[in-house]
């Protein structure tokens, strides 16, 4: 190793876009990079990424935008998300060659990544790696948050979720199960619906794309309303609940995938119902609450270990499978957590 | 008095309506009553009404809907609001001639109340009695909680009320400045936002009328964005605070004027910003806040008697000027809390 160079395949936006992302607005280039952290970065670390997760939020960072959260990409360069890393070089106090690391990386076989403060070390390998950029990472930590701090659940509460086998879904109708609720999700096809309904013990489950009518559909599983929405996906779906929901119901707002690739986002129509209802709707990002993650390990390690808590992966082999595993968040092609496998170690 | 048979105008709904209401939606009409409880209604009082409340959401119980918080009118029987009246006879307990009453009574000159005991009791008359229409009414309780319950409100932010004249609008915007907050107001003619500004002490304001582009005129007045909006109007006006809200920003949805007259209300496009800014937007109702109002009376009583608060009031004279007063909130002809005396006394 040490200052040896290597090629370095890296998945590149090429420019800012517009609508449905494709696969052409990204694109494999090899560079070259020394495996070792250079002389001008102090408190830098060197990782090889292993698995990179393809998260819904990442289409709004391909688009030039102001005053979002996070920063739009920069085109020519390679795509950044969550992932899972090993150290290969460090010059940072807290890192050392051989740790593996959670946490923000490059769409690329290696990365230099300049202030690994936000990386989270890697204690526990005694479950799937690939899980930290799923149940143990970002998107666990989205459901854990959304699920125990937004929502306010109490046992015997009615919860709907929808993109329920996404990778926030999934764990969000878990999370509300263990706790006592009725749950209820949505998606896009009959083995997602299925998987609902046998892996993850959600109560029941339905295919939004069968039905005509969703506040129809939505009165047949709730016929005595909503109490709780886990809000994956906006839009039509979201006036269907408004109309369903019961009074002093809460609507967690994690996400509005359908309303990404539109020009324009479509119209909420029943806003009124948050009167009429007296309906809290409250919007959070994880961000904000990372601080909890000692405490949601010390309840999802257990679960998962004891099979209390599933998790269902789907995974791309190779970097060059990455664009496509992206977009095809967009289009549903996913069965659970979208990841992809750099290098399996 | 005693068991004397009076003429009793009453203020008619004629049938359900849709879209604007009209004066021709109702009617006035003279049935006769006797001035006593009937033998067969134990515990109910009979009132003189003296003071009627206009209210915009009274527009919801002219049509026939389901699942609202409040049932509808029945078409053919008097109008039934808010207002201040005085007990001419009672058989309950709790009520005797003479008492001056607030709550929900009949668009009429006497009305039989059968379940007094939503009424609330008037125990302070030395301020104007037509204010238990509005400031020390359900208005003023609405204002009252919709701030200090729902805004989480705290000293130096910044607070953007829509309908800022009106009959809530007008007190959230005082009581926002008695705590230190910066205060604009909206609303649609220049008269009312002079009374803003002059007389409500608000920090500015501005006529909705008169923008073309609702998203630039707030970031006029809110250069560093708004942290609670106090929503009274809905449709396009919450599409442009949704663009200028800050992070962790509160929406209090209390009414949404701008959409109780359409067949379909207006779509909202930007909720996507609740996650971006972590918004909590929620609807209440004053209903759920009475026990509070002993509390309330405390606080705002004194803030009145020493000229702290003031409210200003549209009085129309005579039953008969009813349902125009009544039609006016939807076009904004009145200015301030639109109400309709009956009798002085």
């Amino acid at each position: 190793m040490g200052s040896e160079e290597v090629g370095n395949r890296q998945i590149i936006l090429n420019d800012y876009i517009k609508g449905f992302p494709k696969e052409s607005d990204m694109s494999l280039k090899t560079s070259s990079i020394k495996l070792k952290v250079p002389a001008d970065s102090p408190n830098a670390i060197l990782v090889k990424n292993l698995y990179l997760s393809c998260d819904p939020y990442m289409r709004n960072r391909m688009q030039k935008t102001e005053g979002s959260y996070i920063e739009p990409y920069t085109p020519g360069t390679p795509i950044v998300g969550y992932g899972v890393s090993k150290v290969v070089d460090s010059a940072h106090l807290n890192f050392k060659v051989g740790d593996l690391v959670w946490g923000r990386t490059g769409w690329e076989e290696y990365s230099l990544i300049k202030d690994p403060e936000t990386l989270i070390k890697i204690q526990h390998t005694d479950v799937p790696l690939s899980y930290y950029t799923g149940i143990l990472g970002m998107p666990g930590m989205t459901a854990y948050t959304g699920f125990y701090e937004v929502c306010s659940p109490k046992k015997g509460e009615t919860l709907f979720v929808s993109a329920a086998s996404g990778a926030v879904g999934q764990l969000v109708g878990q999370f509300a199960k263990l706790l006592g609720c009725y749950v209820v999700g949505s998606a896009g096809s009959k083995d997602k619906v299925d998987l609902l309904k046998t892996k993850f013990g959600f109560d029941d489950a339905f295919n939004y794309k069968e039905e005509q009518d969703l506040t129809a559909a939505l009165k047949r599983y709730f016929p005595n309303g909503i109490d709780i929405y886990f809000e994956n996906v906006g839009g039509k779906m979201l006036d269907a609940v408004l109309l369903n929901m019961n009074i002093k119901g809460r609507i967690a707002v994690c996400g509005m995938i359908s309303q990404y690739n539109l020009e324009q986002p479509e119209g909420v129509h029943n806003l009124f119902c948050t009167v009429n209802k007296r309906i809290r709707m409250e919007g959070f990002l994880v961000f904000d609450y990372y601080h909890l993650y000692p405490k949601f390990l010390e309840m999802v390690l257990p679960l998962i270990k004891e099979g209390k808590i599933t998790y269902v992966e789907d995974i791309a082999e190779g970097l060059e499978s990455a664009p496509a595993a992206l977009i095809g968040l967009y289009s549903g092609r996913n069965v659970g957590k979208q990841l992809v496998v750099v290098a399996r170690e």
